[in-house]
């Protein structure tokens, strides 16, 4: 059965021992981060206040490898080496001559990618004696992902979670007790960002850009208290490449060259993990891969942003960041993969795409549902919303690979499973779901009020 | 890191080639089956209206291995062979010097044990010739499972679904949609049975013993229509065999012996899977394991129950079987483990339980939840309502070695995750969950109704 082998596994002490930072191989280096209110490079002084010496080092770091430290490393283990699929009956039920790998996030405690960062960032907020966590989530992937690591280090954690999401989906919150965190419905009355908001509009149902504001301030005002992000910064990236570094060895292990690699983007956490480790040997002067980034047209950062500093939240706490954008008061219309509705993008993601190393495709929702049940009803797994929008694009591309009658080798990546879900995938069997692409008028108008930045820029 | 690992993982080419039937190795063959009408022993041809023939084959084999085929390791090879976990996390939390190793089930595509045997029943369905599958379901991990297999072998599936569950949780019946699954609210105007309930409560909110007599009337009626049944009998117990069989190749390679193995009982098949093959060593003359079921006070069959012949649902459509049972018309208290919530045991447990190879506790499921948060605090995964129970014995085993001094190994079976399930931990952090033990009266009621049977027993 070798040469048919379905999974290629590694054992723990294949779990690596660096994480990759793509930072030291970029023709240039990335672009400052600003101040939010000098609009000067900001200083590691400057990030004191809301991240520990050891991650704002990391955010910065210019060396190739970072070594992952022993305790992350036996944490990783609870789910580290995930395995990497060939999808033997996702190729026989599409019939195409492509063959499909994807690599398997879904076997973490949370089911999903995020405890690669989430585990990381709780064992250095740890070590350099940070004594709580404020962090939000939407849907509430990140915030039960950092209430898992937290648990484990002894790092208590605030969760600002989106008050819809909090009314709407209790379960979520349940996972993050479970782990022992706490869960506050944002906007909350504990900071001054959401008493001004719930003073405008006291039945406020909560926003992404809101809850980054209140656990920002959090962190910024409490003298025990750290900022934890999920996505979009370099060491969130840095972290996350552990998936990348694990895949290029179990594809050795299936001798196989990808043509075509897949991850769909929100903040670009899941597809920097991927990706970052086969673009090392493109930036090195090696071999070329065609990357796809996979977004929803609802939310369309790299399709259709601007190429611009901006804040990641609503209030305007944040640096700002060079990224692809849509500008921070964007809101994207109502589609179920709420880890990919962020109006900004990963730097370093948007600096690649800007580089034409990777490229970019817009998919609506319900095609993309209807690519996620094709897959799980060939290979088993119901898909997170957020991966269907890179299965969406697999599939294209294996009926083209069909079309055409040439095998080409397809990589993604598999971020996490739909137990969670499982609403959308009712809606859209009730026929519930809409395409709802971005409007062109918000757009611009969002756009429009992007910050000025003057030199930098 | 060898050492220290904390996976112990087998590639697709050690799945087991043959399942391991138990029957062979006891003492004396199980009891007959006997006709629901006449009361004599069951013939194959009395069974081939509902089950395929190598099924029934299957379920009265006397060989000790029975060959897997190769398109179920395929299939298998979706999530098999599953991990072994030392939970060194937990050894710590409990500061204990037992040393405890876990079979994770969780990682298959449903997130539980049940598609070992959804796939292997679905491909000798469609080996044997079956159009369509009818089944019952509860919370809805079985139905999810068959309708999982049924997809992949391309067999329709009616999947009937007390009708409280179909309404409270419909992110179930998507998943059993997404996998190409007809889900029906039972009790339904589709059968006699269900006509006769609704007819006199048509507010009925149903039960599994309804759901069974549904899906048991659809297969005898339509000559289109086998049923699958996720639990109970002799060939389920087989298919789950999968469990033991790798945990022990898992072991060898972990170096560890085990003094105790414990798994929680509904039906009996996520217990059997995992114990079995070590039983079999016993059986045959070798070492002796000490073996723990654990199951909930509110369904306490093991415990409290006679062993007598009895019927497996309500409507007396079932063939008698010689188990562990509260008696048919016993209603369980409600209690969010829904998968132990069964009046009856797998007659193969329940000999086992007579000839005192396994021994069997009761426990309320408050402890059992707290449990369970110990366990996801510690290791990560939120486990499933009915795995609680489990690690509640594990618990108070590791805590016995801690005052004794002894340093143990404990292996139990974590059959599945809790993701479907968070509703349940909210209410148990809500303080919302009684401790509901089956009441002696309703008991005393019950067991009073249990079928006569002459002579065979």
């Amino acid at each position: 059965m070798a040469s048919e082998a379905i999974k290629f596994l590694l054992g723990d002490d294949r779990i690596p021992r660096s994480w990759y930072n793509i930072a030291a191989d970029l023709p240039e280096p990335p672009s400052p981060v600003l101040h939010p209110e000098t609009r000067a490079p900001v200083t590691p002084a400057d990030m004191a206040a809301i991240f520990p010496p050891s991650l704002i080092a990391q955010e910065m770091a210019t060396e190739r490898e970072i070594e992952i430290p022993e305790p992350v490393r036996e944490v990783y283990a609870l789910w580290r080496p995930t395995p990497l699929f060939r999808a033997r009956f996702l190729e026989r039920a599409l019939d195409t001559p492509a063959r499909i790998y994807y690599k398997y996030e879904g076997v973490s405690p949370t089911g999903s990618h995020k405890p690669n960062t989430a585990v990381a960032q709780a064992f250095f907020n740890h070590a350099d004696g940070t004594r709580r966590l404020a962090t939000e989530t939407g849907a509430g992937q990140w915030g039960t992902s950092l209430a898992f690591a937290g648990g484990i280090f002894g790092v208590p954690v605030d969760v600002f979670m989106v008050r819809v999401s909090f009314d709407q989906k209790p379960y979520r919150r349940a996972a993050m007790e479970a782990y022992g965190a706490r869960c506050v419905a944002s906007p909350s009355e504990e900071t001054a960002a959401g008493r001004q908001i719930l003073s405008e509009d006291p039945q406020s149902t909560g926003s992404l850009g809101i809850a980054i504001s209140e656990a920002v301030e959090t962190a910024a005002t409490r003298e025990d208290t750290k900022y934890a992000l999920g996505s979009v910064l370099n060491h969130v990236m840095l972290h996350q490449t552990v998936i990348g570094l694990e895949t290029i060895e179990q594809l050795a292990l299936a001798d196989a060259v990808p043509d075509v690699i897949v991850g769909c983007t929100g903040g670009g956490s899941n597809f920097a993990g991927l990706v970052f480790p086969f673009l090392a040997e493109t930036l090195r002067g090696g071999r070329r891969y065609r990357i796809i980034a996979a977004e929803p047209t609802a939310c369309p950062t790299l399709t259709r942003g601007a190429y611009a500093y901006d804040f990641g939240d609503t209030a305007h706490l944040t640096p700002l960041l060079k990224m692809r954008t849509l500008g921070s008061t964007f809101v994207p219309t109502g589609i179920h993969a709420g880890g990919l509705r962020y109006h900004g993008m990963s730097p370093l993601v948007s600096q690649l795409l800007d580089l034409g190393l990777i490229e970019a495709r817009a998919y609506d929702q319900t095609p993309c549902f209807a690519a996620g049940v094709t897959f799980a009803r060939a290979e088993g797994i119901v898909p997170a919303p957020e991966a269907n929008h890179a299965i969406r694009a697999v599939i294209d591309e294996a009926l083209v690979c069909k079309q055409e009658g040439r095998a080409r080798t397809i990589l993604f990546n598999l971020c996490g499973h739909g137990h969670f879900d499982m609403q959308a995938y009712a809606d859209y069997f009730a026929g519930k779901l809409e395409d709802r692409p971005y409007s062109e008028a918000s757009l611009t108008r969002s756009l429009g009020g992007l910050p000025e930045v003057s030199a930098a820029e």
